[in-house]
């Protein structure tokens, strides 16, 4: 269908969840469409790594000039280096009709959900949380404090899923990987997506 | 995860469209999960239909007595037939955590919306209303009235459309099926859902 912009697809979650192993198994296969949204970083490459295929490498002046300038979507800081989206290549690409991928940390995901609110939110958890009940009370030999700390950080985990669209078990990759890809073929299809298509194709206004 | 409950699809769509098809496809494969809701009817077996296989056989009284009951979920009068679907099936699958299938007109749909609004709407279109202005304005060779009738009932379509989730193109049987797939893997994924699910397992409210 033409007149059709891209969706921007945000892969997030808590820190050792796996996005990047899921990111790239995505991005591995030869049939996946979407664009991969390349980060910036202030990190060095480490051995491998190349300049505008894993990340754009600059300096830090150079980062926070970029920040001035308003062209990142989104960024934080993380271990003393600095990583974001450069905001041009993600417009210019949705609007060219591609869909495009992030894979960001929570707080980054949190920024853009501001500047793009129609994003597709997509938050990675960790299979412990499937039996989560069982995880928090043990086996019964706990103690009262370390169920309540766990409880703790499931429900702050929770508050951070409040934020997504979908919630994606990171039990195996493969099985995510197809989650994942079905969750952007559905969401292509919602009604409200196709139907402002066909509207504009009609010349409908409400 | 336990405590799900199961999810009330319904695939539906203008009369045509091959709602059947794609129906009978989707359950033609063995690694299909959802549990298909039989309907009642009241008009006479065709060769080779079996009660309580194809269709619940009723006669027309027993019918009635379903309406006056309460027992159908849904029902429409077409061609001088009754068809409808028996709650009791789908409240009690849904309860046991099933998924259930239904493949309805839209009139029946529409009925089945207002009870269970948290149901899973699907409305099938012809590959035609893809290039629907094409389609409607034809060669540059019709007449305005032929181009406004065209407009009509497409705006009609459209109107019916509301109503759904989800929108998808018959263009080929196979895909269709594979989106239906894609749609319900990633309904279940959705965060309200998930998120309903830990929140009860926490014993958090809201």
């Amino acid at each position: 269908m033409k007149g059709k912009k891209g969706l921007l697809i945000v892969l997030s979650g808590p820190s050792g969840v796996g996005k990047g192993t899921v990111r790239k198994a995505i991005f591995s296969k030869e049939d996946t469409e979407y664009e991969y949204s390349i980060s910036v970083t202030t990190r060095k490459p480490r051995q491998g790594e190349m300049d505008g295929v894993d990340y754009f490498f600059k300096s830090r002046e150079e980062f926070e000039r970029m920040i001035e300038r308003g062209e990142l979507l989104e960024y934080a800081e993380y271990v003393g280096n600095y990583y974001g989206t450069p905001v041009d290549y993600v417009r210019k690409t949705l609007d060219a009709g591609k869909d495009v991928f992030l894979e960001i940390e929570v707080q980054g995901a949190k920024q853009v959900r501001e500047k793009f609110p129609e994003g597709l939110f997509i938050f990675l958890v960790p299979p412990s949380l499937r039996e989560l009940k069982s995880r928090i009370t043990g086996r019964g030999t706990e103690t009262e404090e370390i169920i309540q700390n766990r409880m703790q950080a499931a429900k702050e985990e929770l508050l951070l899923m409040n934020l997504y669209d979908y919630v994606v078990v990171n039990d195996k990759i493969e099985s995510a990987c197809n989650t994942i890809n079905a969750i952007v073929k559905a969401e292509h299809c919602r009604r409200e997506r196709v139907e402002k298509i066909y509207k504009e194709m009609l010349g409908v206004h409400e």
